[in-house]
């Protein structure tokens, strides 16, 4: 965060920065989105909608999981929400009581603990490795499992790795939830961006599974504000009530323009083989100056590396090349703590020329280091 | 919210229904804002914007103090939040530890208990009555205040009773809650739809004050989610690490829209009249069918009434005149419990024709009771 905040205050005196640390598309929203926007704009539905979303639009997300994953789910279960943030503040305010935990990866999204705290709630990390493709296993998650654990959350494809789960883990991971008493929380706000296989989505195995999603990846919809969250039918009860409270309702133009969006599937595809493109050359490049990347991503726009052959300190790494050479990654510390000081994250949301530009600042800072 | 819900239900099998229980504007948006609106679409900007707003907005709104209130207020210490809803999310989060507690009045709005609850604080009902316009007074925040009392909340004007505090209550409110230790909260989401006076902005009195305000109501722009929330400079680095969790930002969109809005007066104007006209409308009609309107309301959309002379209970009343004349209004139990049964509120945000039909329907309706 501060380092995001040191690359634009460098920018603004005038240097030119490769911005390979922020998590939001550099595409702005489909065309097709906006044009429905426009028409929703001059309708003069300026209104809140019902707490739980345009019944339209949870209509339409209902259709969406049918034909994407073959999956039943009413849309009475579907709630939207103001982006998948306001869905984890919403799933954690109706799930959680005081003192109450939730299993997380480390590393993982870093806001989940503190949505978690401000429930009144206690993250519990769970460290994470290759060996799991850095996500909670079925072992891991009884091994941490409490009296007071709620849930567990699995961010697929991850951030910050770009790794996705295995079929087979998450089928595990969801039942194990399900025997412990409690539920599977799967993030699946990076579906869509996946790079030479799909990702499941956690419905396909556990019914019960909470599924949390949005428009601001896969769609390119960042500042709409839109997301879901799919709960189990005994769960709707408790959650329209904090809604109808803690948000009144979700911006309804976003809601007008979400309904587009589920039908852009060509700029989707257009904007998937961007990252891919850019992916794919980083995967090359990146080994060659020293950044070892363990386990390959398939999905997201990350790439999380390990630094151990470059230095023991990932942090002062990255502000060093801030500094030096206006390259902007973001240290493993912003993730959790498990290894952090090795590990450092890519993001290719950003540019080709950018990427080959900061590609080819850093293999000249770092030629001393390898020489 | 049953009420509500029934009324819609009763709405689509064919009745026409009365709505005077919606807190709502029924103006659409104003056209110079949908304008601005568009003109942004088209600009390609998507993107999240900062966690704490749009650097434009904000300055907007500091002139707007300057403007409207005379105050000076330095665009940092101003918090862009997804509807005043958002703003009352992050101020308890960051202001309330565990047990905490907070003043609301009773009658109020009644969401403020919740959002503090799911802060894990503790909301405490003062009661308050026509001596005091039904707002906090400086002996009653004495009386109520405890050790782990942060703060105290006034609505003004109030929902649901439509009254303004006194220049002289608000300053000395404000000066008592200092005194204690703690900060005033001061809701002014009604400001501008004020008759024959002006509310005074907390900041006025003071410069400590947690001012919070939105563009749902006198903007007509509800269905945009956008508010905002000035704080004291000691409290920006605790809401800004909270906004950057739990919102990431406030829609991008309705940001541009809302720095239109604030040059829309003449719309903003022309609203406010009908409003007017309403209310004057009602506060004759309704004392003349038995409704008591004990301090005239000069303030928000709302008319709050006691209804002894008519019924023991309110909430019952509500339901049987909504079944058997299709007029919607809401019992005072939905603002508290302080008596909850002795009132009810009506709202002026519908138009005249069906102002008039609904007080035709009561009046014949009630006939035998007043005969
Ligand atoms: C894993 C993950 N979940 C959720 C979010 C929140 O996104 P939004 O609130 O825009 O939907 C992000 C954003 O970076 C993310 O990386
Ligand atoms: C007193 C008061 N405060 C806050 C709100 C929240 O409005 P919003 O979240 O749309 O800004 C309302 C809405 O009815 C209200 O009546």
């Amino acid at each position: 965060m501060q380092l995001l905040e040191r690359a634009k205050q460098l920018e603004a005196a005038g240097r030119r920065i490769v911005h390979m640390e922020i998590g939001e598309p550099d595409f702005s929203t489909p065309a097709s989105v906006i044009d429905a926007a426009h028409a929703a704009l001059d309708s003069g539905d300026s209104f809140y909608t019902p707490s739980t979303g345009n019944p339209a639009l949870q209509q339409a997300i209902a259709r969406w999981y049918r034909e994407e994953y073959g999956v039943d789910v009413s849309p009475e279960r579907i709630l939207i929400t103001p982006g998948t943030s306001g869905a984890f503040s919403l799933i954690y305010a109706a799930l959680i009581e005081a003192g109450e935990s939730v299993l997380l990866s480390d590393p993982g999204y870093p806001c989940q603990r503190n949505f978690i705290r401000l429930a009144g709630g206690e993250p519990v990390s769970v460290p994470v490795g290759p060996e799991t493709l850095y996500h909670l296993s079925p072992g891991l998650i009884e091994q941490y499992w409490q009296s007071g654990t709620r849930a567990a959350v699995v961010i697929n494809p991850s951030n910050p790795t770009g790794t996705l789960i295995s079929d087979d883990a998450l089928q595990q991971v969801a039942a194990t939830c399900r025997r412990l008493g409690g539920y599977l929380i799967s993030d699946e706000i990076y579906h869509g961006l996946t790079y030479g296989l799909k990702a499941r989505c956690a419905l396909e195995f556990d019914d019960n599974a909470i599924v949390v999603n949005g428009f601001s990846k896969r769609w390119a919809m960042t500042g709409w504000r839109i997301g879901w969250v799919i709960v189990p039918e005994e769960l709707i009860d408790a959650c329209r009530r904090v809604m109808q409270n803690i948000f009144i309702a979700a911006p309804t133009l976003s809601q007008y323009a979400a309904i587009a969006a589920l039908r852009a599937t060509d700029d989707c595809e257009r904007m998937r083989l961007a990252y891919d493109e850019r992916r794919r050359y980083l995967l090359e490049a990146l080994p060659e100056l020293g950044f070892d990347i363990v386990v390959q991503p398939q999905g997201a726009f990350y790439i999380y590396a390990n630094v151990e052959r470059i230095t023991d300190d990932a942090k002062s790494f990255c502000w060093e090349i801030l500094e030096n050479v206006g390259v902007a990654i973001t240290p493993g510390e912003d993730f959790g703590t498990y290894r952090a000081a090795g590990h450092v994250r890519f993001s290719y949301a950003t540019g080709m020329d950018d990427i080959r530009l900061g590609v080819a600042r850093l293999r000249e800072w770092l030629q001393p280091v390898s020489a």
